[in-house]
């Protein structure tokens, strides 16, 4: 397998990084998982605006990332991905320096990684759907940045695994704010209701699409507050995200949603996202 | 600059960690960073025992780190510190593991990385004060565990420095919780008082060194929450750390604390400090 570091195409088995990379010392950094659908990017543009997003509001040295499209299409041949599916995984971090809470000098070059590897998801979860647990959210207070402070989201999504789930679902203040690696979606009484975007949760690209196919498909979509209670009294649940695409959610803290089946428009949706693969 | 990684000793530019570092790609990962004063190592066992407290709480696959000592005490010796000040930094993450949320099997090796230098910490701070703003604590809520997600504290402190202070004090629900990188005393009416440990902040070491010592001069001690408007009507203010002992507040957001001069009873705990080291 070829990656990507700061300019070189390496054997991923060679590529290190330095202990005075921020990334390492401080989770000083972004990351953007991306996939290719028989070797096509897929939405790499709202990726990459995303990450220049983040990078501005950390005050990056760099904010511009766009031509780090033709580095994934390079990625991709190279590893012989080039019509197959894949996923991209791209991390930036502020880069190596003197560990000080402080920005490095300005000047400081950003460490820029990037692998490719193949992935075509998850069918089982796909048609199956999963069961989820609802977790406190104990996260900062800055989700829609997609940094590599994971932490939280890991021990949250441990315990969902250690309790025979496939995702956690964080609770803050009472309602639901989004999955340890995906957004969440409910359906009450034909209505599709996801939370608000706000600074505690991401702006899921894949989330996106589905408000976008739900718009076209006339669906009376609602972006409010969702209360944890509505996880388990709703119609249909499923969660989005770049790995997870449209997932049935079809257990809730042990309990079934409705009647323990993938719902008629979590189908319709995922039918859908399909074309647009 | 002779460095340690995962049992060898190596010049630090050798040393490299994995893209794959559950450090580099999760902040899956625990530090500490500890003094040697004239080569002696001070409190270290109390280091330890934190970062073990860390590593039990994370599900780490060690919990021992008694015979680390050791290879400080190594450390120093190869970088011709073993009679100097120093400072010690170690940094132990859940190792390397293909990239996915849930833990990597329990077999899978930590990583544990340490570096030494020499630092005699910041005579001019500790003697005249330095200033402080305070800013919100939009941090996860495991503050008492000392891990590697430290972009928050980052963002916090270069706040501070881009304002002409010299620490971020963190502000939660209208109370103070604790620095960027230090904890926070006030002193009111002759009192000492800090915020009790919780899940919001960390029990620093040096904080613990205060305790002891303003209990043995039987000073009234109290642990007890600080509202925020205590910081800027307190006669007397300093932080506390590893790197910044006990450093005097002389300013708070823009204000005068009292006179503007460290306080009495911060110079006498400062004396005191200086005894044990």
């Amino acid at each position: 397998m070829i990656a990507y570091l700061n300019g070189d195409f390496l054997p991923v088995e060679k590529i290190t990084i330095s202990p005075d990379d921020r990334g390492f010392q401080f989770a000083d950094g972004l990351y953007e998982a991306m996939r290719a659908y028989g070797g096509v990017l897929f939405r790499a543009d709202e990726h990459l605006d995303r990450l220049a997003y983040g990078a501005r509001q950390l005050q990056f040295a760099r904010h511009d990332f766009t031509t780090v499209k033709s580095i994934f299409v390079e990625l991709l041949r190279r590893n012989s991905l080039e019509n197959k599916d894949a996923l991209i995984y791209m991390q930036v971090t502020r880069g190596v320096a003197e560990r000080t809470h402080a920005f490095p000098p300005a000047d400081t070059p950003l460490t820029i990684y990037i692998r490719v590897k193949f992935f075509s998801g998850w069918p089982d979860e796909l048609q199956n759907g999963i069961k989820v647990i609802s977790v406190p959210d104990k996260r900062w207070s800055q989700c829609h940045l997609k940094t590599t402070g994971l932490l939280a989201n890991i021990l949250a999504h441990q315990q969902a695994r250690e309790s025979g789930a496939a995702e956690a679902i964080f609770i803050r203040d009472g309602f639901i704010t989004e999955g340890s690696h995906s957004n969440v979606f409910v359906v009450k009484d034909k209505k599709l209701i996801t939370p608000p975007l706000s600074d505690y949760l991401l702006a899921g690209i894949t989330r996106q699409a589905v408000l976008e196919i739900a718009s076209g498909l006339k669906i009376d979509v609602r972006e409010v507050a969702i209360p944890a209670s509505d996880l388990e009294d709703a119609d249909e649940v499923f969660i989005t995200g770049t790995t997870v695409e449209i997932t049935p959610v079809v257990h809730v803290n042990g309990k079934n949603v409705r009647h323990g089946r993938p719902g008629e428009l979590t189908i319709q949706l995922q039918k859908e996202f399909n074309l647009l693969k």
